[in-house]
């Protein structure tokens, strides 16, 4: 804040908001806030609506806490008036228009990005003990949804039957919604699950997650459904964990994080595949499924310990299928460890 | 779009553009679009990456979908100057200030609030079979919810039990995060659902809604546990569920929303009890839980045939918990109808 010249720092990211304060990891829809943290140089208020005053009182004075009810942008002006505010920084990714022109007569308005995830960029101990929880749940779960695999099950019963799982072990929800995507599908990176069975000799792509103590986990499998896997689907899959031990045994602290993906890629370009290969290498998680740093061909910055980022390279063949396999990694000082 | 001047319109809230086109209803994240509607006069483009390209075919030719990679707001930019944009109505509501400042060196921006928002508030006969449907698994959940409330089970086993139900009858998902309050914590009207076992003779407060068919139910009761209700909690019911019944049959076409709460706030004022009603009496309802029109004193506008709201009227007590009853209702041409 000091460095962007701001005395105050708005915040409404909903992940940014919990990991400040502990208020609400959840807005109730995407266009409808939980509240938004003032934060000057020393203390931190809470701006939210009657509903959420007790939760608010769990995590501030009640005297910093203020409260708006119609009229939401006008009463946060005056709020902000009140408490002396002038240059306030905020989170230009995340504020909408009509806000912004509601401060934008009254303050010094500051776009400041990333002050926060920048922050949670770094996992510290406490982060990483939820997120070793989150996978181990996920391991767990996948490997009893493996087993239940057979040709006649639903894809949208396979789904359903994993978030039950994930469920009845303490998760409080997914953290995205299940892949499940058979067949000729599973060269499609956002597949919906369908309520159709799924075929005997057939790929079946598996991308799941969930929600442990409000932190997120990730992985992708993808299996052979019957004992005669196609010769293209073994290549592709061997070629793809090749490529992610490969990035596994090379990340470590102090690497340019785009050099992940450059090293996929070159493995990929030498086996002439890299064309089916159509997304990053991966991206961090935490609170969020999808937070910083995104592994792709234009990520800045270096690999830090305490990061936690997936690792999921994908080939996909239109005619066939596809094959993505996907980890979660800790960078640690020595490198990068699988959870 | 002619009475704003407008030759394009850009289209970002997920429900309004599942609203206009058929795809994806849903963001992964509220930071991250699964893809933007770019709308002429005569004919909607898509604009997506290209992870949903193949969702995107299943409702534009292809040669109508815009697809961005890396670099997302410039490759939209350069996308827009491709088509011959000029002036671009955007949602000012949804456009966060980093994709606003991209696009106002190039296009001449103009704010173009409710557009979609004003057609979704009258439902088709379509829309209202699939609310109708919502609304009668959500009627149909209660019943076996009620019926199996017993002092001991948990707040959070309450919750879940009715997820399962909701989904294994065909739900894609829940509404909004279930509220199961049980005490003095019914008086909350945002209670997130405790590991706690619910206790006898306590007020216990049921707030839950699912999607079906893409369309939202919400509905709330407020059921007392054991056999001995205190005399508050009767009273309190008695006054809510008689002011619900009175807004719905005094709502009609024709009338202002206001003049509903303003009823129920004649009404509660009578008895002294108007200090203890802390929200607005409903919300429209739709493909969103909270949809336009609110109910609230400050609403603009008239009931109109073929709105659906929720009447939720609710008395707040600290000291020994609350009550909420909460229905949903079409407007039709004669007045509201309970759904």
């Amino acid at each position: 804040m000091h460095s962007q010249g701001i005395d105050y720092y708005l915040v409404q990211s909903p992940a940014n908001r919990y990991y400040l304060s502990g208020f609400e990891l959840f807005d109730p829809q995407c266009n409808e806030s939980s509240g938004y943290l003032v934060i000057s140089r020393d203390k931190a208020m809470l701006m939210t609506d009657p509903r959420y005053l007790e939760a608010g009182k769990e995590h501030f004075p009640e005297e910093d806490i203020l409260i708006y009810t119609q009229n939401k942008y006008q009463k946060i002006n005056e709020l902000l008036k009140k408490l002396g505010v002038r240059s306030l920084g905020f989170e230009p990714q995340w504020m909408n228009c009509e806000f912004m022109e509601s401060l934008k007569k009254e303050f010094d308005l500051v776009p400041a990005r990333g002050l926060v995830e920048e922050l949670r960029l770094i996992k510290d101990s406490y982060e990483i003990e939820l997120i070793r929880d989150s996978c181990r749940l996920n391991h767990e779960v996948f490997h009893s949804v493996e087993a239940m695999l057979e040709p006649g099950l639903k894809e949208t019963d396979i789904a359903w039957s994993a978030e039950k799982m994930f469920r009845e072990k303490g998760a409080s929800g997914l953290s995205f919604a299940t892949i499940v995507a058979g067949g000729p599908r599973s060269a499609l990176p956002h597949a919906i699950p369908r309520d159709m069975p799924i075929k005997n000799e057939e790929p079946l792509l598996l991308d799941m997650g969930c929600r442990l103590g409000d932190y997120c986990s990730d992985q992708t499998r993808t299996f052979w459904v019957g004992n005669n896997p196609s010769s293209e689907f073994k290549s592709a899959k061997k070629m793809v964990i090749d490529a992610q031990k490969l990035a596994i045994e090379k990340i470590e602290p102090g690497m340019p994080i785009k050099d992940a993906y450059d090293l996929v890629r070159t493995f990929f370009e030498k086996y002439r595949v890299f064309e089916y290969f159509t997304h990053a290498l991966g991206h961090g998680i935490g609170l969020e499924t999808h937070e910083h740093p995104s592994l792709g061909p234009m990520s800045k910055g270096l690999f830090m310990p305490g990061m936690v980022v997936s690792i999921e390279p994908g080939l996909y063949y239109p005619q066939w299928g596809g094959v993505r396999w996907e980890y979660m990694v800790l960078i640690t000082e020595e490198g990068a460890e699988v959870l």
